[in-house]
């Protein structure tokens, strides 16, 4: 199969995750208080809804930087990006998740461990697919890579992992520190610097 | 990357966005009354449907326009296109919204305030992805633009944010006239008038 | 705006107005009944999942046809192209009504009614929006069609549109004959004797 | 039509499908039980996400290796494809079903059946467009095929059918032997053997 066809069946995917996202956003039930108090009550689910798209949205431009050096792609590619989907599809429930519990006094830590290891769990998958592609068929590869530099870019994406591994860990002790980890994360990812990095390759600077 | 995977992914969201308007049409649950009258009295979720329909098929062709001018697309426009996205995913929550209080006593004037603010917003976006690309990045442009045609067609995007700052501040007097704001402007893009305008840049010459 | 991108962004809505036509199926609550019979009980919402989807099918297979024709599209097409799809992105509603209320003993006749007519408006729209390529934009074809042939052509896609108006008629008797008219026009043309028709032009056999 | 643009609608069926999986992940309801408790006590759901994800992700492959085939679509195999996209648009509802009904005392063995059956259809659907296309209209293929090779990946794709079978029989005896033949199947599928088969036609060593 060409990358072609594997991107446009990924892009669907990704764009309809990051899509779904906006079903978390609940409209408020008439009469049930001041609508302007009971929007703000809903806080959480509107950082988690821009936390969690742009972060997903940063997946997608790293999916494309790590798929496009392929010229062809074999079963075991197809199985590691249906992976990937896999954990992509399933963010609009880990932050649904988080949202709904970080109002609540029980299980707010339980949720937002759950919510930071769904992009540990995806951006792990997403290093093990980069490593299936860079090390395990480099003969797919439009141009070869030195194993030197494949490791580096691996390396740099493993990395990248570190602040959701705190993010999971520190939300036994609250779980607005993994939403602001979170946060800091999508954000520095989205900056200019964050395009630079790798020796150059400045495609895979980002979260996974 | 290409404008065209961005295109591709881009028109995903914009895709589903504009089909998920179609969840906030309800049922009537059966046995709460006659059901031609529940279904009139639901006209403002058919109105708010159409709307936003409208207006996001017309920031679609916008965006296409926008974007089709470039030839190669960098980190800072690629998180521009994600913030622009991000605005659109979050329309059908706002249109919720909207149709849900403007059929109670309280709460519609700021429903529709956020209704009218969530179309602001993205224009304005959609304004600050247009600069980015006309100004900050012009060597990515497929065709060289003189500085001053690129002032030219901001100035022109930024003018038609107009009827949404009215349609915001005319909200604290009625949801009425923000929904009847929202309707002309879409209602006026899609006539062939608005493809002029802009010095002959026919396709600038929509909402954003 | 070449055809091409508004056609991928056509398939995309197409193809979630499609899918989300699932939705409209529900588990029956544990508890309720025997599942079985629960099941059983549903039938009219699986028989309105397969005529919506086979409907919705078919006129993708036209749209594609229609626009096809085109080596160009302009700002009224793409204006007949969203309102085309605004009546296409309707249908899991009207499905969903029409569904709900078959087993009802009131507003099964007007749901089976506002269920024809949306497949009727759809219709309609198509035969505008085809009316608008052919006859008004000759010039952005690929290929000069003679006027004659263009106006046997709409002709012909009018004249599919009589089932509809029968089935919006009957369902004032009843609400079966209207889902009967519904499911043997998909099946017609589903048939290969449906891709025939219109003078050889096979493409433009369809429900539209 | 071109397999081109039936590939880009499929793809964005098959992409909707798989990713509204999501839709069956429940939040638990604050305040119903510990959270941890709640959210393990809906394993099934979970393993119905894994399961019924990674299958259709393997039918899309097929469809790929199928479909890519063609060097022309005709009415026929478009219907083909149509009511095989019926079959895996539906597969929402009938994971949701079984996920739902396998923590439950009654309805489980039907719901389990149901689940394999969806399976089973969708997989004699597809074997049915791939004779379609093989046997039936082998002038409209890329290359052609002799007449033992397509039997020989027909048969293939039928014997590929028999674990469906068994897990819908065996929905009589167990609902979690259905659970489990199913994900066998998938794992199968994803592992690199499978590749292989079918006489080197690797492509069509998948679930159908």
């Amino acid at each position: 199969m060409t990358p072609n066809r594997l991107e446009a069946f990924s892009d669907g995917v990704f764009a309809i995750a990051i899509t779904l996202l906006v079903l978390d956003l609940h409209v408020p039930q008439p009469g049930s208080g001041e609508l302007g108090h009971e929007l703000l009550a809903q806080w959480p689910s509107y950082a988690a809804y821009v936390i969690s798209f742009m972060t997903i949205g940063i997946i997608w431009i790293n999916h494309h930087a790590a798929f496009n050096r392929l010229r062809e792609v074999d079963h075991s590619i197809l199985i590691w990006n249906l992976l990937l989907l896999l954990t992509v599809g399933a963010l609009p429930f880990t932050t649904s998740l988080m949202a709904e519990y970080l109002k609540e006094g029980s299980g707010e830590r339980l949720a937002a461990g759950i919510y930071g290891a769904s992009f540990l769990v995806m951006g792990g998958v997403f290093v093990g697919a980069n490593r299936q592609i860079l090390l395990k068929r480099p003969q797919l590869l439009k141009q070869p890579m030195p194993p030197a530099a494949a490791r580096r870019v691996l390396r740099f994406a493993a990395l990248g992992q570190i602040p959701y591994v705190l993010a999971v860990a520190l939300a036994a002790v609250s779980p607005y520190v993994t939403l602001a980890i979170c946060a800091c994360t999508a954000v520095y990812y989205s900056l200019p610097i964050a395009s630079r990095g790798a020796g150059g390759d400045r495609s895979d600077a980002g979260i996974a």
